[in-house]
């Protein structure tokens, strides 16, 4: 053990009532619900970059964090695993998600870089080996370097294309020697600066035949997990190829790949691309696309990704609500994609940060759940579009324009408005929230 | 003719030292640039319903212009139509655009409503004989009526739905007999205000069989034109599906019909939706479904659609770049959907905004050409992608990701970040505006 | 009795396990809580112009609402309030408020305007006779006539301006005369559309000695009410001079009326000015200028006023716990400056959506209160800053920069960062919302 | 000379058919615009940080720019000095911005820190002694290290107050020693991530007492150059107290302080705080507190500072039509607060971010001069506004919110809307651009 959380105690469930700051509230996870155990909707994963590799900078500021195990050296990184686990156990989570970038130290070569993951990679072997905690999601890095800069896949000169390959196989042979349950690709370089030096067919066109590439290599080694992409809208690019979930839809159906390849949402990226949370969880969903979630929020004012911890569940049951209505995760879980704020410097803040979080979300789902068992809501939503069931309505789709414009006159149609009772619908929502 | 322009004189162009209000001092409509003239490159429009059928009101406020024609009969239908052509002869404008429900008077009955129209539609066909302007497009207003307040397509009840069917068809009917160019889907109401009360996946599934239709009656009439979407992120509606041009491709690939329809981009639109005016034409065109422009600025600091006329040629001339490199408008235009200010009451007002929008886009066009020619931009772009003409950059492409990722080790890769220019490009950009 | 709302029962307090749409689950007005009602803590008030003036139109779209006292008449603006005060009384709510244009028939000139002004005063006087509701406060409608069109007080006209001073002094005759709490002013079109045509210093300065005579005038009739600013970025106009509560407070401070003059914050324009409501009112309250609430809120993803009612109770609580704070209203309240939705046709959807939003208003108090009654935050903040209590750290401020400075080398400071504890203060939030 | 920039000409005005990328083609530093040479008119200024200090990181990605310089010795510094000169000359900048990190190394304790500065700052001196280029101002770096992570003046704990003070009183006695034209401050801590743990009262009045002690320490040494606040509405803090010019000027006034400090406004965050450049230009010459500019774009769709260099010149003339309004700069300048971007590796790039800067500025100086000097513009505005000028209209003024009512029923009035003529004076202003 070391001595980071000492004193810290293994985080129980104590209910609603408990002003223990170490304890849940709200997630107890052999609680059922619809069924299932709160663990197994809810499938939490915490995410080693925020919490374990990031030094608190920000653009206008430096490392605020001091962790003993920061630096290069391969005895740190055992180190910073060691430490991870002890959070993971903490907190009773069942998930985790690391970048190779997080986990071992880069090397001055590629083989060396590679070597160093797969020592990592052996050594967080065993970490799960002895501990509750597995692998949600690995993904590569391919932002943070200077080779990235002009993007990966998508990058203007093709050695950098092949070293983006070099690294994604790295990375799904790690996720899958580690029984990762999903493989994911943000591509946070994969956009532009300005349209005055891209060719955006091109990369476009290079970006679908990664994606391809990705998929045929996963059957090839028969790894079973899903392959996962994140869209964002910019941010650190002016503009992302994976947008937004529609955006993305149109990608993989350009390639082929709608049904090789879904889609992680992150609240704080569908903000940023002009949506709420729910709604690219109910497109995904729509659309069949529907994977995982990074479960963080931005703040409604920052133009950025903040990168927070959720901790509005009134909020978050409209997402949990969507989730439950997709048929819940299969493969996937709720990453906490968030960074404790950089003013946060203390281990605790780490852990609280994780129970609010936990806490929050287990609050949300406890109230979607209510509202879908209610029934009420999906009543007032079958209602609402009954008409369609009519054999009528279904020929009316099945035949012309003519045929479906020749009914007005035929029948007189003046269809007469009926309200959208939207507020009493919000008002039923929150008899459950 | 009619006394409402009295004393305003044909614009003549007199280039860029005239002081005459009421000349063009860019666009003139002979001179030849890249082969082609002016006027046939930029084939503008007039849009109907803002300069005669908008009375000046806002969300606060309601009507400020005191027009002749304001009523609804079909004799003041008449005189608008008299009026409307009186504007495009003073600015020599080659196209309109209109919507049914800005030129015809709504009926008591949907027969009469379709009456109004043909005998509307019959005037306005005279008037195009007897002068230069013809239709660029013609489209459905869905979006006004208290009928279509939850959608057209995609409303709840599919009575309206064959109302949607029933509008269009007599839209494509007057549009077909008025030698329109194109046809054009804006679905303001083909949204959502709340999800809570929204089956999203079945107002998809409406709103792609219902363009289906539209393309197989289309064909049916022998119709040449182009079916033309308009996206819009939101505005009225909370969400509307057509988001953007990424969003509004994968629709079309869903319903297999990305090749039978196209995309008419309006800034402001694109604006809302997060993009660049040139990034919505850069992305359609690489896409394959690039058709027109609706040619009206947004208040970059207003979060909804003002519809101003442009007024910053060196913005625009990144468009016009775009459309020059997409081979430019084959069935499109530039349609000014653009509105006077709702202070600006005067006939004065709407003849000088639509002179300033044509000249604003004659010397966007005149950069943008000068760029193009200059090949300057154009080389650098080549310059930078060249790795990927190499037989080793394809194959690398053909084959898989290991094959791909071999190459890093085997041949030592360790790619060289080069500079990406953009100052150096944007300075050579200005060397043309 | 109208039968607009026949058949929907008087709303009581149920509590939070009725499943009666009809009833309040939170609101319950004698509950005591910090010592005070509920009712007089959130003092409640319902806008005219919402409910009973708006005809459900938008940009895009014109009336959808059937409403038997739409029309111009003085009998139909009794036939207004007489539905508006059985409204009032279905929810029990202590106040409303209105616009002169909500309440009276506009008359061919300004004599006849203000005497259909006067008959509806006295009639609305009758009404709170009658009744429990009484008014929280009046205003003028400067913003919907096309006179206003390029403002009020600050028009280029000065003869605008005169019927400004009228039109106000009007509203302020009648809001005294109804026992009117406050007098609001919100200056929609006290702003810009471009600044080409604009003398920004001279409408500024316009605004501000009309806003003198405002408050002179309150004095010389003895109104003990309050003056009440009402802050908004922009919508209509492209700028309006009451940016927010930081731009009024200087306004005020240049005119020397920041002790006459206090603000009511709007949530939806607090997020279009791009602050939180918490912050506004947080703000308002260290200024000393906290008057009022106007409570709708935005929908986050929406660039303009959408004026919904509230559904999310954690979000309000943090209004509310900053309200408590602030020592909760004098003079002012909670005015709901919401509408429903478009397609909310009903007469119920009235109702509910203001028991809604009496009821997420009343849970978000609750929380509020019993957060600050736990003192656990106040503490923690008492805490953080406690080094400003010691005299050597007064003394510093009270002294120079140099002495200050030289603190630094003489007692060798090298000031330790600590933790701000954000995720700890948000989960201690969270256990009381 | 290093041989950092070799190869490099100096860059001198050719004109605009020049197709020289090291040439001015706007810029031409002798030229009269309004009897003034336009580098009196245009005063520009290099940052110091962006071109020499920052290494190209973002928030998702770390260095790409190799320089020379970057290390933490007196000796490294001195390069970076030696280096800076050498653009400066190359440029032929009047002026350049320094914060104190940017240009010394940070010490192991204060004092050594100071010493490190007092070093540089004599180093500086010297180039100053043999170069052209001078000081616009000076400034200090109180955000990027861990001391300033919960603000300077405004933090929780007393010691970091006294250690800006030193901080402060160490830079604006090297800007004095450096005869610098100004002393800037800009407080991108001074705000707050969340209200849970901020006084917000108390931090304002801390920002304001410090602001105090600067301007008598000021007074003290006999500084003659202008104390400038630079707004900012947020980011990196949540919120920042020095949003915008308005709530600048609110700040300044309760602290008496409207007489002594200016603002130094930049587009990028203005734009941040929803206003156009213009806007916070000629709101600040309205309030009288116009003092000095920071010359760099934001990326209209990115909700983060983006530091771009200006490369549209129309937009930027309705920048300096209101500095040329405003009587244009005393001891202000146009600051290029500008960074290439993170791709622009090359020295190359450097030079010619500045290059274009320089001339989109000068084009637009003369574009805006130009307009100024037809005057029609002004013409068109002081006719709008005429009716003021009448005794009547300043009578009105004078008194009662009563008399000025009377005036309408006593005459009449019914006022006239007239045109604001927005495209008309748009076209106007495009004659100049």
């Amino acid at each position: 053990m070391t001595d980071f959380f000492k004193g810290i105690p293994q985080i129980a469930y104590e209910g609603p009532s408990s002003s223990n700051e170490y304890a849940f509230r709200h997630y107890n996870p052999d609680e059922v619900v619809l069924g299932k155990r709160m663990e197994d909707h809810l499938r939490f994963a915490v995410a080693y970059w925020h919490s374990f590799a990031w030094p608190g900078g920000d653009p206008f500021g430096g490392q605020t964090f001091d962790r003993p195990w920061f630096g290069d050296s391969m005895a740190l990184a055992k180190l910073k695993a060691d430490v991870a686990f002890e959070m993971f156990d903490i907190l009773g989570a069942p998930f985790y998600c690391f970048h190779d970038a997080d986990a071992r130290p880069e090397g001055a070569t590629f083989a060396e870089t590679l070597r160093n993951l797969e020592e990592i990679v052996d050594y967080l072997g065993e970490k799960q080996a002895n501990h509750k905690t597995q692998l949600l999601w690995g993904t590569a890095n391919m932002f943070s370097h200077k080779r990235w800069m002009s993007g990966a896949a998508t990058n203007p000169d093709p050695d950098v294309y092949a070293y983006a390959a070099a690294n994604v196989k790295a990375n799904m042979d790690a996720t899958f020697k580690l029984g990762g349950q999903n493989y994911v690709l943000w591509g946070g370089r994969e956009g532009y600066e300005t349209l005055l030096n891209t060719d955006l067919k091109a990369e476009r066109a290079h970006a679908g035949r990664f994606l391809q590439q990705v998929v045929e290599y996963k059957h090839k080694i028969g790894f079973k997990g899903a392959i996962l992409i994140e869209p964002k809208p910019q941010e650190p690019s002016k503009h992302q190829y994976d947008y937004d979930v529609a955006t993305v839809y149109g990608f993989l159906k350009d390639f082929g790949l709608e049904k090789e390849v879904q889609v992680n949402i992150e609240q704080g990226h569908a903000i940023l691309a002009g949506h709420s949370f729910e709604h690219e969880i109910a497109l995904a969903s729509a659309l069949g696309i529907f994977g995982s979630i990074d479960m963080n929020r931005n703040d409604y004012q920052s133009g950025w990704d903040t990168d927070q911890f959720p901790n509005n569940h009134a909020e978050k049951a409209l997402a949990f609500y969507e989730i439950l209505r997709a048929g819940g995760y299969t493969t996937g879980g709720t990453n906490f994609d968030a960074k404790v704020r950089r003013q946060s410097l203390d281990a605790e803040d780490l852990i609280l940060a994780h129970v609010g979080g936990m806490d929050t979300c287990a609050r949300a789902l406890k109230a979607a759940a209510a509202a879908l068992e209610d029934g009420g809501l999906e009543a007032a939503r079958a209602d609402r579009y009954a008409g369609w069931q009519s054999p009528a309505a279904q020929a009316m789709l099945a035949g012309g324009l003519e045929s479906a414009a020749a009914r007005v006159t035929a029948e007189g149609l003046e269809p007469e408005p009926k309200s959208g009772r939207q507020e009493r619908l919000e008002n039923l929502w929150n008899r459950f929230v």
